[in-house]
């Protein structure tokens, strides 16, 4: 579980319901159904018509995502690859095979997979790379929704507030609610900043975030099994894949 | 027909009406035909200089695709190339003249002929890659004129709603007709608004999302026929090309 | 003649002026000559800073291009592309000497001129690629112009209207003036908005446009001569040169 | 320690302060808890959010750096490089061994080390430069967390100001409160602006600033590294590195 | 001297007073001696925070730049260098030397003096364009501190109008002097605005030109050294480098 999404959210739920608090002001004028309406559902219509049926509805999965994911342990990845290093040179590819049990990274499953079929470099780095720039591309589909909300819901906003703004001119026969007009009206453009700036911009930044990790995994993944294939001396591939990982997470892993 | 297309727009116009609705606004207080003409009128004309007419006028081609468009199914053209494939090998290239007939997509069929006609490798991808880039080309500009379009209506939008000000500050003798003028001015920002984020810019994204699914449904379409061509083993030709689609979607078409 | 900037320039013309006069306003008072100094002499003094002076005064050359501009008609130089390989297939590059005066296009003239010196393909590559990448630095340099113009003139419209409200707001003696005051302020906004998106971005985008079609029908051209000096075969070329072309436009040439 | 960093601070400070007491303004109407927290809070939160908790808490540290950082000294580095180049081709690489305890930079260490190690040249370059790429990635979400401090700091000063807007809007019973209400609302935006421009996007530059200057360093370090293992003539190797910096370190140096 | 700059600049100060003169405010009005230090100040020390030490105060020097430089004729350049290719071919490379005294631009003279000392032409051009590589990254800093200075010189004007607002509206008894608070506190923002648009973002345009041209003069050397050497005929060398310079202007050099 994602534990800074969790404290962040709360961080800011907290934050704003105290300033009305501390304000003095009632939760109740702050709450506007179908100011609520328009802003949200303005963003999933435009989300809709943005993007395919398929994406626009994956975007509750996607969000779940930013608090569940697991990012994958690189330095445990490594020590796998070394591993599987160690034995195909003492044994030979074809010994990887009774290790492919231990292996439960589905790349590296892949990857180790296509050593022992005997594929030539050229064709796993090929494939591998095909593998990965496609998940990159699903990845940056995710985040780009997740933009495209956080720059909807302030336009809708907007749309909302001059909806507001126009209903409360054409119709100032009372004076005293125009205060009251005003401060409807401005309600969906707070709902559109708090829902861009405490929900989509960093959510985006987050799945961002996830796919710069699981591609640097993939890629540490790819120049391993290409060196197991080639049969190159374990304590060197280690050298190599570390060099990926900060210098502090390496010495750990070496002690 | 792109489904989702219709459900958004249909949602922005439910969204809208039923918050002026629930506001107690009169529709009456949001139609303004002038301001309507300044907006889209403004765009267009903004648009026609920016653009070559021919161009421009295909804006309205442009928008259908958002509702028509079909997207290719990548799984179905996976497995007619790896069909071509299989018969490719056993009964070599010239064979593949008979099952032209079955080949649909105008890409493939292209590839194809060239394959048999013996046109070497480099010239076949060379001459593949360059209409697949006047393709992407072309599609691009479709997007930038949505974009453009998206940009110019919010600027109109403010044009518009300058020139009402102007004339409403000029002339404020009659002090109970500032709240309707204030009105009727920000009506060009309000249709600004909604003509950019309900249409022109979710319409840019999805053509751009189109054009993307399109580019990889050809890119998979040149690596599968210079497979075929180089007489490459038809498993193999259907793993490599799987790479380039989702895991789940690869499953179901082993299945 | 660029038909479509100059119809999109009188549709905002007329839309502008329209909208004034349905809206009841006077033409008087949108008009006033320092808010017009201040934004366009705004404009030009930036853009005087901002460019060399020889850049700055071909502003007023780069503006009619988007009126007179023809843009190259690119089947016809693949013919004359084609018809020269046929020549140099049948009767030898020398032979081209004698097609030289039917070659308008000056590239193409250029190039078949370095096909019949006998200069070697790379030098040839490199020559006529160092040409197209000069002039293509040179329209870009026009397209930034107007782009800085398009920028420009909203932020001096802004000052102009910074100008008008201070002082306004150090003399309200008279609070019947404030209105008028606020309206001439606002003006200079709006001419910075109307200068900016009727004339400069668009004329930015147009640019732009002529300079994407020219420079492919140079590497249309380059393809071409070196495809007539390596004395590929006339049928490949049009093939190939082709490929660059809308499909559309391809079958028409070949009946 | 950089110097300018604080000069850049203590001016902000004297100069925002300064401008209130010439203005006349109480400290007291400045200050306002809640506000702070919002905008602080908020952007803490946001970033809470946006990053894994590990970079948001560095992003601490990263502070810091701005106040602390030392770049490093090129020329001296250079020096160095020339001095290991000499011994190097007098006496061997081995030789540098003896001369490792004067290195002190790690990254010279290192690739000495592995020179010294007989690794082939693209093995060096090939593990120093994933070394260097992956430094770069660190450095670059440093920077990025900065910046999105910079772009959530004004964003919830909107909010902010939003919130007080609303609630003053509701309670318009005094309206001699009215102007009080309308000043404690826009501190938030005030603060925002604040920590953005005075604190957050500038402190972001500078992290750039150094990351590209570290970068710099260590590509002086991977070419003298490569250029001693081929047994460069010194002399090149020093006109080469020099290459890289300013002529008139440059003249000192040979001075 | 740039002669463009000056015209501008007093284009800017004409205007700017004149719209004052015209619309019958008072000069006094507009100066506020603690806005110009809030929004100049704010600059500087935001510069100060962002930049090192020696940049920031680098910045006077760059600005005179904009007044001062002289970019370099490139037209003689090529004459020059075709001229070292006759000596060249004629009477060896060594016979530059006599001609060294003759040669001014002190790259020109760096790269005939590795040509004669007989460097490979790889190292030559490795050498050359290591050096306009680190010419480009210091012109580009100069660029990127103008371009600072034009983003925070609006952001302090804000500062400052957000300062006056707060005081105006914390002190509101005598409503007679909100008009003037008010016009004060929009002082900053004008200051900003003009700095910005009159002087930062221009300079930050022109230097970027300057960066352009000069890289573009040492392309053409590099081009014309590496000529040189390999005795390529001046004729040829003459075609080759006038293709980076405009047809009009190259005809008037052959003449």
């Amino acid at each position: 579980m994602d534990i800074a999404t969790v404290i962040g959210l709360i961080l800011c739920v907290v934050l704003i319901c105290g300033s009305i608090v501390i304000g003095g002001g009632s939760f109740g004028s702050f709450i506007d159904i179908p100011s609520v309406l328009v802003v949200l559902g303005g963003s999933v219509a435009a989300v809709l018509i943005a993007f395919p049926l398929k994406t626009a509805l994956g975007a509750f999965k996607i969000t779940l995502k930013c608090f569940l994911n697991k990012t994958e342990d690189v330095k445990t990845i490594i020590q796998q690859l070394v591993a599987l290093a160690e034995t195909a040179r003492r044994d030979g590819l074809l010994a990887l095979e009774s290790k492919m049990e231990e292996v439960e990274h589905p790349f590296v499953r892949l990857g180790v997979q296509l050593a022992i079929d005997g594929s030539p470099p050229e064709v796993i780095e090929d494939l591998l790379r095909t593998e990965v720039d496609s998940i990159a591309t699903r990845h940056a589909e995710g985040k780009h929704l997740m933009d495209q909300l956080g720059r909807f819901a302030p336009a809708y906003g907007m749309i909302g507030t001059l909806l507001g703004l126009v209903m409360m001119l054409s119709n100032m026969s009372d004076p005293s609610s125009i205060g009251a007009g005003m401060a409807v009206a401005l309600l969906t453009t707070l709902y559109g900043a708090i829902a861009s700036n405490c929900v989509f911009i960093p959510f985006a930044e987050k799945l961002a975030y996830y796919n710069k990790k699981e591609l640097l995994a993939r890629e540490i993944i790819i120049r391993g099994i290409l060196a197991i294939q080639s049969g190159e001396n374990p304590r060197v591939i280690q050298q190599k894949l570390s060099a990926f990982i900060p210098p502090k997470q390496r010495s750990q892993e070496a002690a």
